[in-house]
């Protein structure tokens, strides 16, 4: 691997991810990519005792569902690479106590999955033949941890967006026919100053913006070049301000840009505001759909950017601003 | 680099250890290895308005002098990867966000400082020319994160630890002339049941055994060929049992082994019960102490071990028990 530009990774031998699953929860199931999801959960409980448990049981199933799909012996993965938004990651360390294998736990808030696909994509060129990469989040951990009670049945404003409740996971592989992760752009922390915990689309943004400018520039590539550039979850609102952005930097991608969590639910029908967020909004969207394009060879290309906001409910009741942050993965067939 | 054994990475060319910084707050100022950290505080506010921008404080402080000690352009550093005991890691964000360096965020609680590392080697071994370590804690921030309002003065068990308020960070380099990274050995989490979420030292301590009798079984090294094995945050009972378990396992290590959280308080007179803990007690007593021991060769071989417990409040509410981890370098002269 060699490092290309300011920031970007340019593997010489494409680490392959071979495979991919994917849990999500009820209101997932009812959105437009439900059919694509490996299981689907009828109620967010799952059987535990608490939200908290539950997420742990999802991550923990997807995880072993994961290992079963891809027909990798647990004894041939060197690392589970995993990350979530409740605090300490409880959700990753409590479901994969048991997993037996070396864990690098992670944290990049809703860019978690791309980060852990980063690190895991060196791993495997460098020397680890296979590397589980996986994330969770859950929207009644999650609100009950950085908003509400939900119980309170606040209201939600406009700009604020639906945690994704579910897993995506993937193993990255020295094996297997790809898709290949040819390049990697970490990103650097940017803070616009926004403050509105109820935007992060906004917050986020002008992360995915600098992360994507940077790939472009290191890369030399056009965004035409790529089938189809996702970022994490920006949501409606964050993904305009990202469109009005890159524009004013001279790229249009209108035509080949979107979000996963525009993508995961139905804004009219689920109202579900600016849309999907949480880690597993950008890593079950990829891991059920993206992932299933890629190998039907629909896409060919796709530009992977997961977008984070790095704070929380202290740094806001501190009057702090959100920093956020934008990882970039290029898949390719 | 390759994998030789089970779960230990063999650098082919060990990343160096360029320079290391260090920052403690006023009690471990007191401690016995006072004289060996680059900056003492005189109280846990330095300024700010809360405790939580003080730790922010304390890592960017710290991330500035090491990147200054160590003469290397911020445009020659790759990553900063960094990590803290904060809810969503806060202290690490914000305290870099105006770093303008890629940032990968790490968890693992108190063996966050030993897992950057850990990346960072395999960074600097695959592509990178310069990766910064680091990691904070705070003993005010993570008592109100963790336990009770220090307002409450509430008694501490004997068997409780004392939170490190500081930073430790090191400058891993593909130039430099040691001391160098030869191996890594990242950890599984090993959850033994233990509950008490005022020990532990009882927690982590077959996380570390484990960690260490791996890494001993993987390179063929008896623990006799290191000068000096240490853990993170054990402490006086975590150090007494892991002791115990690694006797049961056919080795003594009593004469070369001992623990930063041992090391950083005088037990009678500060008042430290079990010693000290947090992600900065290894970070710091590494940085401060250790990485000079082995700049002036009084000590050739070490191997650290920094150890986590990967709970969080919540978890504890639920009564789960709590896992451990623990990941080992090591680094030689």
């Amino acid at each position: 691997m060699q490092k290309i530009g300011k920031q970007t990774i340019k593997f010489d031998t494409p680490p392959s991810i071979l495979e991919c699953s994917s849990i999500v929860g009820p209101k997932e199931s009812d959105g437009p990519l439900s059919k694509y999801f490996d299981q689907t959960l009828e109620d967010e409980f799952w059987g535990e005792k608490s939200w908290e448990k539950a997420e742990s049981k999802i991550i923990r199933e997807n995880v072993a569902n994961l290992i079963l799909k891809s027909g990798v012996s647990s004894n041939d993965i060197d690392f589970v690479i995993a990350g979530d938004l409740l605090n300490q990651c409880i959700s990753s360390s409590f479901g994969l106590r048991d997993s037996n294998i070396p864990y690098l736990g992670v944290f990049g808030a809703c860019s978690t999955f791309v980060e852990s696909l980063s690190i895991g994509a060196v791993m495997v060129e460098g020397f680890a033949k296979n590397v589980i990469c996986a994330t969770s989040s859950h929207f009644c951990s999650a609100e009950k941890q950085f908003r509400f009670p939900l119980e309170l049945g606040n209201q939600r404003p406009p700009t604020s967006q639906w945690t994704v409740t579910g897993s995506g996971a993937a193993m990255i592989s020295k094996n297997g026919y790809g898709p290949f992760i040819t390049h990697i752009t970490p990103g650097k922390i940017v803070d616009m100053a926004i403050k509105d915990a109820n935007n992060m689309g906004a917050a986020m943004a002008p992360a995915f913006c600098d992360t994507l400018l940077t790939h472009l520039k290191d890369t030399g590539r056009n965004p035409s070049y790529y089938d189809a550039i996702i970022s994490g979850d920006l949501g409606y609102i964050g993904k305009d301000i990202a469109i009005d952005i890159i524009k004013a930097n001279g790229y249009n991608i209108k035509s080949n840009y979107n979000d996963c969590g525009v993508l995961i639910f139905d804004k009219q029908k689920q109202d579900t505001h600016s849309g999907g967020s949480g880690c597993a909004c950008c890593a079950s969207v990829f891991s059920g759909y993206f992932f299933k394009q890629l190998k039907s060879k629909n896409l060919k290309r796709i530009l992977l950017i997961a977008t984070g906001a790095l704070m929380n409910s202290t740094s806001s009741q501190q009057g702090e601003s959100i920093p956020g942050i934008a990882h970039a993965i290029s898949i390719e067939i």
